[in-house]
Formats: structure tokens, C-alpha cells, sequence
């Protein structure tokens, strides 16, 4: 139900559910009360009749937290306001007519036209204006794809823990998540074949195997390049495809780059999501899925709205030439640099028995806490010191998950970053001795 | 399959359709072979599957016509460019921070302060924050509606002809769209009240009513105070929602502003519908719907994206509170001018026995051929003689109109209309002749 890094607003309480967990509103979805309270509930579709009556999330109270490591939101001071506004004062001089016109529903080609140059030169994807759809942020495409893949009751496979939106969304179509396990290589390749199999035995094969390789949200591991070969022969044994998102390629800080699952698939059956809002600015709601033109043509007439931020997308096309080479190097070097502090502060301010990921880029860094602790028992106590971070919780498809967070290092500032994980590391602590550790 | 007139690009012909009719894909659906076309069918859920393989659309290939009557296009001189680029420096200037940010799935919360006081001011209708969500466009607002409401088999009535993808819509949800016919005073309701009891007798009721009230998409028909009221009854009284589509509210040329059916409804059984694409520009991308909060919120929660074009809300909310009322005084008297263009033309160049209405507002004339002329056989004619229109069969459920078209004023210029109807007029008079009338 919430694209948790995706376009959430700022605040994090939802109504009528256990106050523990912010973000797994389904996993409060059983205890709201039945249908019938609703007034329209006869009208509503199945799926609707599914979802809570309640906002998804309570309207924001009080002040926000001033520390947040909650979200995957960019660094708001580098946010290119002042080029945006040049590049805008540019397209409309010369394609108001266009810029300000309904426009196709694959997306504007000035703008594909400069995609397809950037992931041929960076992600090594060298793909055809037929292969792309432009869609409002890659979570629009995750849902498309999901539309058109999944009907009720159907098997996707995916990491576990993952995008929690992710999740999400399959629940609302009525598919089920079956989960795979992630560890320091990524996605745990044979627990996957095992999956693949028993899935495909039982006469329900699985419709695709979502991953996210690059930085993994929430995680930020990496997988391997031997994994992602593995993952690719996998998805061709067993007649299914594959969704890459690598929301977050740009933003490697160390290490080399590895080969997108996409390039090195000789069968084409990967999807591959990216997006403008993490190496541009999430306002602007631009990403895409690279894909076989047959799936894109299904996309396309899923999408009945038409194009996507027209408007927003011929401001990129002017952006995007001029600044994103350098705004992604500026990124690289405010996030590496947030990563770096924020692992500081955890090495000091970390009571033991707490661990924590190393990400070689991305936003997100994964703590473990001692087993026994909850992580969604500290929310509130942590906002209410001015920290927020999502529970780990928030990112698996069932129960698990409950000792474990997810701590962004991209919208907190330099300074903020330390003070935060002072805090945390306080009001962990003071857990642990509570239960006489 | 297709918003005809919410953003689809420029070019008109279907891919392995016959090629008579360029919109209404769905007519060839049963034309198209068998799923097992596709590599990937056996991976496509059921609603992809049946949709048609081809591209919907065909790239534009050789010259578009040089005079278009097709689209409902905004007029392109007068798209305000130069104010959105200002207002987009203004907006980067004080909320870059913001506008390149995620924001909240309901909308840029600005930009409904300044919509909400627009309703308040033009449309009546007095609604809270909590009754709004802006979507990309209204046809995303009509998709999420679907959604909520439609299980595959449900029913819903709604005018016909109609806006083609509305149809479309239904059409890909599984859902059944029951079609009521339109007079000159707006849907026949008799004929939606023995609809509707003949589909709840039958243990069917219908999901929603859906109406385009003013300057109906595609007859310009604008229907009357007593059938508006009328409906709010039979809503009533047969538990079920409205739709009331109202794209073109702002765009009246003569006559009194009627008021509209959800600032009527006691019973706030309305779910109002909106954009900014005809009064600002429909590259912006943002409509709205004005609902129940507890509609808005299963919206909310279907709308996986989060929010829609956060920065061009941004922009739109710096712009519309200086510029909005002057550019719809502009643009209304850049359209009347335009329809009584066309209307003196029609009258001038079309033969007898042709008939056409003459609306108070919008961006459309439907015409009506004599008897056993069919307007999909003269497509290709007209485009190759340089003029393209929408053939009414696209605006309908099922079979029918086929003698009729749709012509829309908005998009050619004051020198293209005679120029555009007189072809128009001379190749339905040669077919005519050819039939030895």
C-alpha cells in the first residue's frame, strides 16, 4: 500500500493499527473491522474491500521527527532547484507547444532519446525506443508490470527483506510473495531454484523473481556477478522473468560497477526499472522500464492515463544532457560521505551484539539488533527523541524481520547523522539493560 | 485502451487492426490471433491477455494531416509557456526543496488549497482537503476508480456514445459498460432508471453511473437541471455511485453556468472529476477527483506510485492563483469563436441530411451522416487529403454510430476549420453521390 521511499509524505502513524509498526499497514489489515463499517462497501471491488478503511498514513502531528533516517528521500540541499528552473525557462522557449500538449503514452522521445544514450554509456543496456516505457516514477512501472503479470492467488519470488512497497503492491493484487532469503552476495540463488521448483512442481509456476542487485533496498548489499549469471539461466529454466530495479546504480561509492542483469541477458527476460528521482529529484516522478517491446505494447495499454509528466519530462530532456553527469558525481560525493559518518557512528554508538551492512553505495545501511529486541517497540521512543528509521519489519512479506532496521544516510545532513545514531544507539542500549543484558 | 483524448500521441493508426476504425482497437480485438502469439503468454495475467498484442497505436508514419479535428486537444498558441517558466523559477525559488522531493499521495498540499478554492469559486462545490486526490490527469482518477469499484462481470451504465476510453477502461477491468442513450437534454434518464432496476433484479446492480454533464465528450450535449437532479435520486435509490466527468466545466461559451451534480447531492454519492489539461495544459498532467474521504482513501492506497507530478504541482500552484481566471477567459473566447467557425462551416459545406449539434461549451460538434453512410470508411480518405476526426463508432460500447463523427474545434486553428470542414464536406458529398443519393 505505500511506495515507503517512493512518494510517501512525511509523516509515519497510521490510524487504527497497532502503533508499534508504522509502515505495515497489512500487517494491521486483520484487525480492522470488517467491510461493513464502509458505507459503499457493497460497491467496492474485491480488492478495495481488502484494504483498510483508514488513511494509509494518519495526517502529520506535532512536529516531525528532526532527525529522519526513515525515508529513501535525496539530500535536499543538492537538489538542482536553479538548473530546473533554467532548463524549464529553455523547453518552454522552444517546445511550450509540445511541453504543455498531451503527449504519447511510452513517454516524450527527446527524453528517451537521452535515456538511452546515459544506460548504453553507464548500464551497458543498449536498447531501442521500443524497449522503454517513461512512467511516474519506477514504482508506476513496478505496478504496470504487476497488472500485467499477476492475477489473484498467482507466485512472485522476492528478496527478502525488500522494498517493502514492493510487498505491498503484490498484496494488493491479491498475488502472493514467496520469500528469498538475502545474505552478503545477494539473493540466495539456490534457495531461489528451490523456489523455482517447487512452484513450477506444484502447477503454479512463478510469474517473475523481483531483485533489487545494486545496493539493495533495504539492505544495500550487492549481488554478485556470479549470482546474477545464476539468476538469469534460472529465470530461462524456468520460464519466467526477471524484475531488476537498480533505483540506485548511479550511486556507487566504491568498488567497480557490475554488469546489469539486464545486459548480460541473452534470453531477454528482464525488466529493467530506473528512475530520475534519486540522480535528478523525486519530484519530477520519472522512471522507466526497459523491457521487450511486447511487454512494453501490454504496459502501454495498461496505462490509461497516457503519458506521464509531459511537462516534467521535456524539463529532464534539457536537464539531463547539461547536468546529470555532474550531479551524479556532486551525489556520489555527498553520500559517500554521509555513508562513511553514519558507519562511524554506528561503530561508536552501537551497544554489542548489534550489526550493520557495509553498502558499497545506495541510501541504506541494515542494522541487526541483539535477537530478543524489537525494533518496532522503538519507534515511538525514537520519535519521540527527534529519530525516526523504519523497522526492519516493514520489509518482509510475513512476520520476521523484527529485530532488524533500515537507516537511510541520504536526507539526514552531515551533522545530523551522528547526533541521530547517538541517540539510537542510547535508546537501544537502555533496551538492552532493561532486559538485563 | 486508449484516453483519445487524455493523452495519446499523434499518430492514428492501429497495427493489425482493420483499418478502418483508428481508435477503437477493441473492435479488432477478436480480429487479433490467439495469445499464443506471444512469448511470454503463458506469463501474462488475464487481463493482458486479452488486450491486443500490436502497439496500440502505429508510430506516425509520413505526414500527420495538416488540418486535425481528432484529438481534444488544448490549443497550442496559447499554452502558457512563458508563464510556467516563470512560475516555475518562482516555485524553484522558494520550494525546490519540496517540488524535487517525494510528496504525499493525495497531492502537493498547496496546490489543493488553491484547486479547492477554484471549486468553491466556479463549481460550488465545497470540499475539504480530506474529499481530493490529484491524479496524472482525470483518466488516472477514473483508472483508480475502476479499480476500487469494478470486479471483472461488474456492471456500470453510462452514456452513450461516450469518451472512448472510458470504455476502453471498463474493458480492461473485465467490467461491462450498459449503455444509456443521450439526448439534447443529456442522458435519458428513463431509460437509466429501467437499466438500472433491470440489473438489480437481476442481482447485478450497477457499481456507478458515469456522466460527462457539460459539453459532453464527444455530442457537446449539456444536460439539463432536472436529469442532473434526477440522477442524484436514482443514485439514491438504487445505491450506487456517480461519476460526473466534468473535464470541461470552465470551457462555456454561451448560456448559464448549471450547477453541478456533486455540489447538488445530499447524499455524497458523487465522485467529481477534473483536470487542469484544458485550462492549463495538458503536458501538466494533473487532475483531480473530488470524493467521499473514505473513496479518496481507498484511492489513495490502490495509487502505488505515491504522488503525482509533485513538481508540476508545484508550478501549477504558483500559477494558478495569477493567471488561472484570465487564461479561461482567454481560452473561452479563443474556443467560441472557433466552434461558430465550424458551425458556419458545417452549415455552409456539409449536404443535406447531415446534421450536427451546437454546444454550449467545450471542445466538440457531433455529426450525424444520413443513413447508411459510414464514417470509418472515410477515414483514410480524409487523411489523405490532409484532415483527420474522430468516427463516432470509437465512442461507443458496442456496435453502433457508425454514420456519425466527432468533430473537435479546439486543436486546428481559425484558418484551418473552413478550410478542414469544406474537404470534409466534399469527400461525404462524393460519397453520397457514389451511392446514387
Amino acid at each position: 500500500m505505500i511506495p515507503v521511499d517512493r512518494g510517501v509524505g512525511m509523516s509515519v502513524t497510521p490510524i487504527g493499527c497497532p502503533a508499534q509498526n508504522p509502515i505495515k499497514e497489512h500487517a494491521c489489515m486483520s484487525d480492522v473491522a470488517t467491510p461493513s463499517r464502509s458505507r459503499f462497501s457493497t460497491l467496492y471491488s474485491r480488492k478495495a474491500q481488502a484494504l483498510p478503511d483508514a488513511p494509509r498514513m494518519a495526517a502529520a502531528k506535532g512536529t516531525p521527527p528532526r532527525i529522519s533516517f526513515i525515508y529513501g528521500f535525496p539530500d535536499a540541499a543538492s537538489l538542482p532547484g536553479q538548473q530546473v528552473a533554467e532548463a524549464t525557462a529553455r523547453a518552454m522557449g522552444h517546445s511550450a507547444d509540445k511541453a504543455l500538449q498531451y503527449g504519447g503514452v511510452l513517454g516524450v522521445p527527446v527524453l528517451i532519446d537521452e535515456l538511452l544514450a546515459k544506460l548504453k554509456a553507464d548500464q551497458k543496456i543498449e536498447a531501442e525506443p521500443e524497449n522503454v516505457i517513461i512512467t511516474s516514477g519506477a514504482s508506476q512501472a513496478v505496478e504496470l508490470i504487476m497488472e500485467a503479470l499477476l492475477d489473484r492467488g498467482d507466485i512472485v519470488l522476492a528478496e527478502q527483506p525488500t522494498w517493502s512497497g514492493f510487498n505491498v503492491g503484490v498484496n494488493n493484487m491479491g498475488g502472493v510473495v514467496v520469500p528469498i532469503a538475502i545474505d552478503e552476495q545477494g539473493t540466495d540463488v539456490d534457495l531461489l531454484e528451490a523456489e523455482l521448483t517447487r512452484y513450477r512442481d506444484a502447477g503454479t509456476p512463478a510469474k517473475f523473481i523481483y531483485v533489487i542487485p545494486n545496493f539493495q533496498n533495504p539492505t544495500g548489499v550487492t549481488m554478485t556477478l556470479a549470482r546474477r549469471k545464476r539468476i538469469i539461466e534460472l529465470a530461462e529454466a524456468f520460464d519466467t522473468l526477471i524484475m531488476e530495479d537498480d533505483a540506485y546504480f548511479d550511486l556507487r561509492y566504491e568498488g567497480d560497477f557490475l554488469p546489469t542483469i539486464y545486459s548480460m541477458d541473452p534470453n531477454q527476460r528482464t525488466i529493467y526499472l530506473g528512475t530520475f528521482s534519486k540522480i535528478m529529484g523525486a519530484g519530477m516522478r520519472l522512471g522507466w522500464a526497459v523491457a521487450p517491446p511486447e511487454l512494453i505494447t501490454k504496459l502501454s495499454i495498461l496505462k490509461m492515463e497516457g503519458g506521464s509528466g509531459i511537462f516534467a519530462s521535456y524539463v529532464a530532456a534539457e536537464w539531463v544532457p547539461k547536468h546529470l553527469t555532474g550531479h551524479i558525481a556532486e551525489l556520489r560525493t555527498i553520500y559517500r560521505q554521509r555513508r562513511d559518518i553514519m558507519l562511524a557512528a554506528l561503530e561508536r554508538h552501537m551497544p554489542d551484539g548489534a550489526t550493520w551492512t557495509r553498502p558499497d553505495g545506495g541510501f541504506f545501511i541494515w542494522v541487526t539488533l541483539p535477537e530478543g529486541l524489537n525494533a518496532n517497540e522503538l519507534v515511538t521512543m525514537s520519535r519521540e527523541r527527534g529519530v525516526d528509521f523504519l523497522p526492519g519489519s516493514a520489509c518482509y512479506a510475513g512476520p520476521g524481520g523484527e529485530n532488524t532496521l533500515r537507516l537511510s544516510f541520504s536526507f539526514a545532513t552531515d551533522e545530523q547523522i551522528p547526533e541521530g545514531i547517538e541517540i539510537l544507539g542510547q535508546i537501544i542500549s537502555d533496551e538492552l539493560r532493561e532486559q538485563g543484558r
